[in-house]
């Protein structure tokens, strides 16, 4: 079995992964993978994304063969496939990220051995996506009916496009905000609308007042023509302690990490803060994902 | 035990490796060095060898320690021999691969620990070697009067002197192609005829119609002085798909990868080609290779 | 428990340590820390000290999580904090590594899980001092009133500061011979003798006729603003194997290695060169601590 995108696994599947990961978390279960191999093959940096994929798959027993491609015959002009076919011999499964869009389930079809994207380009990071399905569930209790507030550059993000997914179908309500020309794709939004009847809000104002979880994700300078006009929007954006006094007290602030100054440090000390129980999540999620593709 | 070179071990040893692996291959025979650390030291890097020796060694139960050169005291300027003994303290076997000539059996006596040679430089790569006699005995169930024809740059490729080698040792019909100029050493077939009695033909035509097995490996562009006639050279001798309804039906292709264009991409579907079955015969072959300088 | 400095434990703790690693060098005794994950953090490279701590980590049953900041969310603005926050997510201990002092105490306060320093900047490297004080004991049966040579670059060499401690606190008697220039800083050796009573000589000419160890440390040329003197100093410090004639018979010579020419390749044959064997005593020391801040 391969986890390729979100879009390919259904609710009851993915409620099957969370609800396997909480017993693990809990020392409820336990993964017996013992004696097989994992391979992470990363052709983009991530250390956070793999050694978090090597760490859940040695808490399952799991040896852990890393590929690096730096020193790899790719650079002796060996094709991606060639290359694939090859490390698929000495594994048993495959972990893979790729700078390129579509290369991880192009992957998947060039090999017969168990294949999971750790991320590809601007498209996937279906594992990451379920880590913050988990992150709400266990922090919130549930996920149907909570005021879910993304904030940030949600036109370029990856993972928020994928958690509106999750958030849709699990039947949460979505609010998102983002700077005005960093909003989340409208076709993206009605085709999930289509899907599970989204039912979502859009602003422009970093207003969470009403949020049960906030959820932000970063904004790159790099993204305004002005630098003075970026300083001055992630300056606005910025979640501040001072601000917090005007949000539920039971508010719990998520982010997929690493972040730079979006959220100001001293919130890290509060229990608000939950990003790194989050970041802490991956193992056990990624151990019941491990267990998923290799059942 | 060490394995340094296929020349240090007799008919009887490659047969007791080979049917080791054969074994090991079918899931009747398994290798347990539970416990025990192999180090890996790569001064050269070699993507390929160094993760199915890695994987071999997981396959057998053992951890795996991965010196990088790069980061190393060497840079501080500590001598080979003294990076050796420090690391010998750290494993109980080594697999090395290094650019020079030799310098992996001079580890072997700098060092009491178990050493296999993961390659040196233009000279020896004996688990190599050994993966394809075991490919051509685990594919056409001999190795014995088999017609085999090796083409490609004979005179650098470092794996094809040392086949060439194993095949006399085990009576096979050797055909040599390459092109003008880069045949394989006339001297060297002499030492390999006076010690086995080789039956061998030399041919500059990409001729492969009598061939049970045809093992190709890379011809480099820049071993030609003129560029133009570098690709006339490479396109007549690469392997293509319509030329093979003049082969042998049962044909067994045969390359040590990575793989550049050498063989049209349309051939890896077709049932001669063996190659990746061949990469992955890297692991049981290694595993009984682990086993035998462990014993 | 962590162990950042060689000054947190006491001589009872230290005590402890060297007879457990003593056992397990002798077979006597094991450590199982089954299924535990070790993450090597190391900001600065390393390959020694981060290979022992892995084998170490590998002979107790851990596995290897191997953190490479070369490819990390610090080069994207992360704070130092934040990726410790999230590693410690992934492991049971941490071993660190990083070019400035103090680094690895900020980060066990940082983080919950145990931490144990492998060098920051010219400061603290307690598992190298843990291992001298072992190699001392375990070729010369004890510490106490053996006469010690220290002889190289004393000013600058982090280990020969931490070791002055250990051997002041085990009550050996320290003769300090370095160039005019690299003496050990004065104010520190009165602090020991403050607290143990150190039985310390001052020297600048090579002269180790009376010692029961010589421990050699590198000089640097570097130190030195002319080159010429430079060369005439190191040559003077050389340690010669025509020179041991005038030396105690069952002298032991100590090193923390790497070594680059500070001692005649050819006293490496000789029966008083204990060195490599003092990097290999890191394994079942580096156990030993293991098994201290995890217990």
């Amino acid at each position: 079995m391969n986890l390729i995108s979100i879009r390919d696994i259904d609710s009851k599947d993915i409620e099957g992964i969370l609800d396997h990961a909480e017993k693990i978390d809990n020392g409820k279960a336990t993964v017996d993978l013992d004696g097989k191999i994992l391979a992470t093959m990363f052709f983009e940096p991530s250390t956070r994304t793999k050694l978090s994929f090597q760490s859940a798959a040695m808490r399952c027993g799991m040896e852990v063969l890393d590929f690096s491609p730096g020193t790899s015959s790719l650079k002796k002009g060996e094709s991606f496939a060639d290359t694939l076919k090859t490390v698929e011999g000495y594994a048993d499964a495959l972990a893979i990220r790729h700078p390129k869009e579509g290369a991880v389930r192009l992957a998947s079809t060039v090999i017969k051995k168990p294949v999971v994207n750790g991320g590809d380009g601007g498209n996937q990071h279906p594992t990451q996506t379920l880590i913050d399905l988990f992150s709400i569930k266990k922090t919130k209790g549930r996920i149907k009916d909570l005021n879910i507030t993304l904030l940030g550059d949600l036109k370029h993000a990856r993972t928020m496009r994928s958690l509106v997914y999750g958030l849709g179908m699990f039947g949460a309500n979505v609010t998102l905000v983002s700077p005005s020309g960093l909003e989340m794709d409208k076709k993206y939004l009605e085709e999930v609308n289509d899907k599970f009847g989204l039912n979502v809000k859009i602003d422009n104002k970093p207003d969470y007042s009403d949020a049960d979880v906030l959820y932000v994700c970063r904004i790159q300078a790099e993204r305004f023509a002005d630098p003075y006009e970026a300083q001055s929007v992630m300056e606005k954006f910025r979640i501040k302690k001072a601000d917090l006094k005007d949000a539920k007290e039971d508010l719990v602030i998520l982010h997929p990490l690493p972040k730079i100054n979006e959220i100001e440090s001293s919130i890290d000390e509060m229990p608000q803060a939950k990003y790194f129980e989050q970041a802490h999540y991956g193992i056990p999620l990624r151990q019941a994902v491990l267990d998923y593709i290799l059942r």
